[in-house]
């Protein structure tokens, strides 16, 4: 199966109470991309990076077998760059610097290659960036899912729900899923989402886990339980990457097989949080997740 | 096997979003002895309320084959009083009016006839009460299960420890957990809090389920999502007495069987919330208990 990912390569720069960064790889597209990569032959990426953006980071896809034709890099403009803060909870964080740079004309080119794409994953762009992509597919893939933010809700409401009537999957957090139903209750939230038009949504709540809600079925999935959250960042990227690398391994899509995916995208956002950035996500082996896969059923399986 | 429960048997008032209550009947005591009685013969229970109390509320616990003969009457006085609001986010709540009563100088008298208890539930009730009952047991139960609250922390710490010390699980909250290990991650808590004594220590998330730990093992279990979640209180001790009333039903006390007494916690608390106080509580079908067990699977279970 082959996966397009469209979102943002950029830079990062961190505080959280373990330590401070400079600036790092990071963006949403990097994380998606990654995640992806443990289950995908060679996954496709649109994005778009200054002339600031270093040969190495481009390596560090490349040896992941990231197709990466299709960053685009504006030599005399600057990489987007994002700098944030954590504090002890680390469900809160500040954001200190957002220079959006090369993502603020960002025109995405679909690279002829790219056509064919089986599953679509939208990271979190403006939703005409986002709908640009889907219009310049000429084949509408089997799958698209999508993530957003506040941001886009704030200021873009009416693109953003025109976009969302457009795809299979939305995968946003239960803050983000709050206000865009305007309801507290997030099965009340799952119901009103549903009708802006994706068949399926996932609530991703970070320490505690996700919810999956379609087919007038829901599935809980736990997260992880760890002494030490290094860095939460990306860590829902990396989650909706891993969701739909193992979605595009499946012979059917269906709940069942939706189930599988929601635990396999905790598993992999459990490995991201456990050091600064993209670093655990670079070099995972196959048995650390088959071993995380084996610690999630005896965290979650019972018998009655 | 016989089961022993000390808690408040008392008045509640109840305002949230769906609607406002007079006095109903409430208490921790209640709560833990109405779920027990789905598991347990005849539970017992110590607890004192004043002449005030309704013979009809006693009628609702002999109902349910629950033994009233530990519940001293103190004509002269009233029962404790609890008056609390919910705000949209069921979380969070103000107490309105604390009114102690006959708890104030509460001391339980234990009847001969439950001397011989196997399992013993301290509901949230001053630390050194649940020791006098404790120590007032001429056998130590097989099993003591305490549950306590932030202000015996502020006020009581080291009767609190004590307690403690004594017990095999500690039933909390998420937030309790956090203050009483001074620790935000919940597994750096629980490693802390094993330390005090306890073998096991549930915490309880609310809405996010309940996570057990011990035997250097962790178990998460979800709560059923809810479009309605009426009225909270009482939920935290219905959990309790789940898990107390189906770990006395097994064989054995081992984790596995811990692992299945958390989901029926949580299966009981899930029908705590569907009406105001005790009401749904004081005549639950079987058949309901098993349709719920079957539902927290499918929500849970998945294969890979």
């Amino acid at each position: 199966m082959s996966l397009l990912i469209v979102g943002s390569v950029a830079f990062d720069a961190l505080e959280t109470p373990f330590g401070k960064t400079g600036k790092i790889l990071g963006g949403a597209g990097t994380f998606i991309a990654l995640s992806t990569s443990y289950f995908c032959l060679k996954p496709n990426v649109i994005s778009v990076v200054g002339g600031d953006f270093p040969k190495e980071y481009f390596d560090i896809l490349e040896k992941r077998n990231i197709d990466i034709s299709g960053i685009q890099i504006k030599k005399d403009e600057k990489t987007f760059f994002w700098y944030g803060k954590y504090h002890t909870n680390m469900n809160v964080r500040d954001t200190l610097i957002t220079e959006l740079n090369v993502l603020e004309n960002f025109k995405p080119e679909i690279p002829a290659s790219y056509q064919d794409t089986d599953f679509l994953i939208l990271g979190n762009l403006s939703p005409v960036v986002q709908r640009e992509v889907i219009e310049g597919l000429k084949k509408r893939p089997k799958l698209i899912a999508m993530d957003t933010m506040n941001f886009w809700m704030d200021i873009m409401w009416d693109e953003l729900m025109k976009t969302i009537s457009m795809v299979d999957i939305l995968v946003i957090n239960d803050d983000e899923a709050r206000q865009m139903s305007r309801e507290h209750s997030l099965v009340k939230a799952s119901e009103k989402i549903l009708k802006m038009g994706p068949k399926y949504l996932i609530i991703k709540k970070g320490e505690h886990g996700a919810l999956l809600f379609g087919e007038n079925k829901i599935f809980s999935t736990a997260a992880l339980p760890m002494a030490e959250v290094f860095d939460p960042t990306g860590a829902g990227d990396t989650f909706l990457g891993g969701f739909m690398g193992h979605l595009s391994k499946q012979k059917d899509i269906n709940f069942e097989n939706m189930k599988s995916s929601v635990v396999m995208a905790s598993v992999m956002a459990s490995f991201c949080v456990e050091k600064f950035g993209t670093k655990k996500l670079e070099n995972l082996e196959k048995n650390e997740i088959e071993n995380r896969i084996t610690k999630f059923k005896d965290l979650t399986h019972f018998k009655m």
